[in-house]
């Protein structure tokens, strides 16, 4: 145990890992608080899609330690956007550009209790370059709140109605189907649709209905089943994906191709024949 | 020093590093163990190939200090394959799927001496998803045993001898040549075949030979090197890897594209001349 | 604390995480230091790209805490190239191959003040392969060296002056413009080149002047800004990066593809109409 506040600090980005982005933002950390450990949820996230991030930060945070969450997609740096450190109800903090990317994760986090402006240089490496500040001015101040120093040294108060929020975007019902989106899709070409079971549920469609799933242009007849195994294999198959959303999968293969699906592609996904109806 | 009986847990999936699924194991683990350490061996076995994953593991867990060692690729998620923990000779543990991925390394760590199947609700998260398993059962089930839980705690017993395995392809001899095939191809294209040094010496082949190599209707002659700088840069040259096998190289240069090499693809390698008696 | 001489490994190599080749030098070393901590710089160097290597390891060494910087990139792995360690002015150390991954740190890093081969078979993995010096040779060393094993123990004194040294290109000046080189290309599409803020202003062409960039055939008229937003979303705009040199990037795009940039790319930038005099 490293006495710190926070053992832990959690890292996302859309650095990826083909550049010493994330190294260097380690070593930047581990230089301040050699103590520290780092998970890194992901570095994975498409570059500058800043909803993409804030879902899957808000999604792994429930199975992190107690910690500092680091977020950084940053499509805007050098910009006008403000720098924050924030602490939640639950005694974790978050640290990151305004720019939509923490919200959703802080109400998951019991809610933003405090929320400051980074701004004390003394607690960044300067002059902070005008390009990385994942680098000059978030590592650092992720490292510095672990150790130990009080939000409130980092610089002015921020009321934390006013931090910026990235929506998911919701499905809208027509009459025995949704018009959904794309959120997400994973190495083995699972396709997550923002559409919950218990919206489908309440169309009349639980499990082990059949359902009509439109996507780019395709339209397919899919099983909605429990496992993938619930199909043979390389047959689609929706099913309730690990945090409570419907994916479209191919058992042992990629629902993606098969759709030429991408994030943000529309989705209607409903009772067989919905189609006519459009 | 932490304590535990395991300091250690090593992990290998297919999962990728794209999506966040193993940083979010990562997360699992240290919420249950904070003082645990994790060896990613690697996340880019491809994706749902479980002999590339056993063949990779069981090369590895001889470099790795005495660990947990954590493993995951399994296409049938949430279908009837047993979830297991496995405690071997050396004092070593293995958790994943019963699918095949786990036996041949388990020979490697001194055969497997006990196994149970993990069926304990206390040592997951719960209620488990259907198609995340890595998160809900195996991360916490490798985290509890590194603590100390008994192997006997996790569920109940499974016959060393009903472990399902995945047998590495064996070479076959005709005349003068081996049909063999690619088992790995690696970041710098060298293609990995199921024949040993021994094997070549066996035919009358040893080191500085030249041999004929054909794969997917290439047919290219090869001179078989101590070391990739055995022949000039660009030029093709077999060696053997750091694994005892042979593999088809091109000094700094790409041997795969060469050949058109793919994992599993066919390959005859042999005397000059040899392709004349097939 | 470990007690350890140094806390820490940083690694950098073209290893990629695809395979299991950074895994398995992690266990090698946590196997002989089990207290050391290991942070991965990157991964990601292109293929066998020393010069790439050694530019990326001298500009992040300065953001890690005092390590072992352990280099691998090693096209003429298993030839007569000597395997180093290297102690420097600011009492970090290196270890790696002699090609020119290393010199460049260690001029950073306060300048060799000691080398040694490393020779000593008590130090490796042996019989060491002959195409796995990372596994075998290197990171058995770093982990050594870091645990406190004298550097004078591992082989023969080698010169200091005898480095194999990797020079950056330097830009070449022509009337009112630079012939200089594209030197990396990162995640995000930013095409760096060797011509610093300093050399552009003295052709007097400081930031906020107009440039003219030719790369690959392609000529176009760009805004030198002082960040990415200096110019409107989807626009070319030239900026000084966190390494000090200039970059030419898209505000919330990639610019590499708009020139068909890569590394090793011939480009020219000056001021308008300077490519009327080439």
């Amino acid at each position: 145990m490293s006495g710190y506040r926070y053992e832990y600090v959690t890292f996302l980005s859309d650095y990826g890992l083909s550049d010493e982005f994330v190294g260097v933002c380690h070593g930047v950390m581990l230089s301040i608080a050699p103590e520290l450990k780092i998970i890194d949820i992901t570095h994975g996230i498409q570059a500058q899609n800043i909803r993409e991030g804030a879902m899957i930060l808000a999604q792994s945070v429930r199975f992190m330690p107690k910690a500092v969450h680091l977020a950084i997609i940053d499509p805007s740096v050098g910009s006008l956007r403000k720098s924050l450190v924030i602490e939640t109800g639950d005694g974790s903090a978050l640290v990151g550009p305004d720019n939509g990317l923490l919200a959703m994760a802080a109400m998951k986090l019991g809610g933003a209790t405090a929320c400051r402006e980074i701004a004390n240089a003394d607690l960044m490496i300067t002059p902070p370059s005008k390009t990385f500040h994942g680098r000059d001015i978030f590592a650092p101040a992720a490292a510095h709140l672990a150790k130990g120093v009080p939000i409130a040294e980092f610089g002015p108060e921020v009321p934390v109605a006013s931090l910026v929020a990235e929506a998911i975007p919701q499905p809208r019902l027509h009459d025995d189907h949704y018009h959904a989106q794309v959120l997400h899709i994973d190495r083995f070409g699972n396709v997550q649709l923002n559409v919950t079971k218990e919206e489908m549920t309440a169309i009349g469609l639980p499990p082990k209905s059949l359902l009509e799933v439109r996507i780019e242009g395709h339209r397919k007849m899919v099983m909605y089943g429990e496992t993938f195994s619930a199909v043979a294999d390389g047959e689609l198959v929706v099913t309730e994906d690990s945090y409570g959303l419907l994916a479209v999968a191919v058992n042992k293969g990629r629902a993606a191709e098969a759709f030429g699906a991408q994030i943000g592609s529309s989705a209607i996904i409903g009772a067989p024949g919905s189609g006519a109806a459009d």
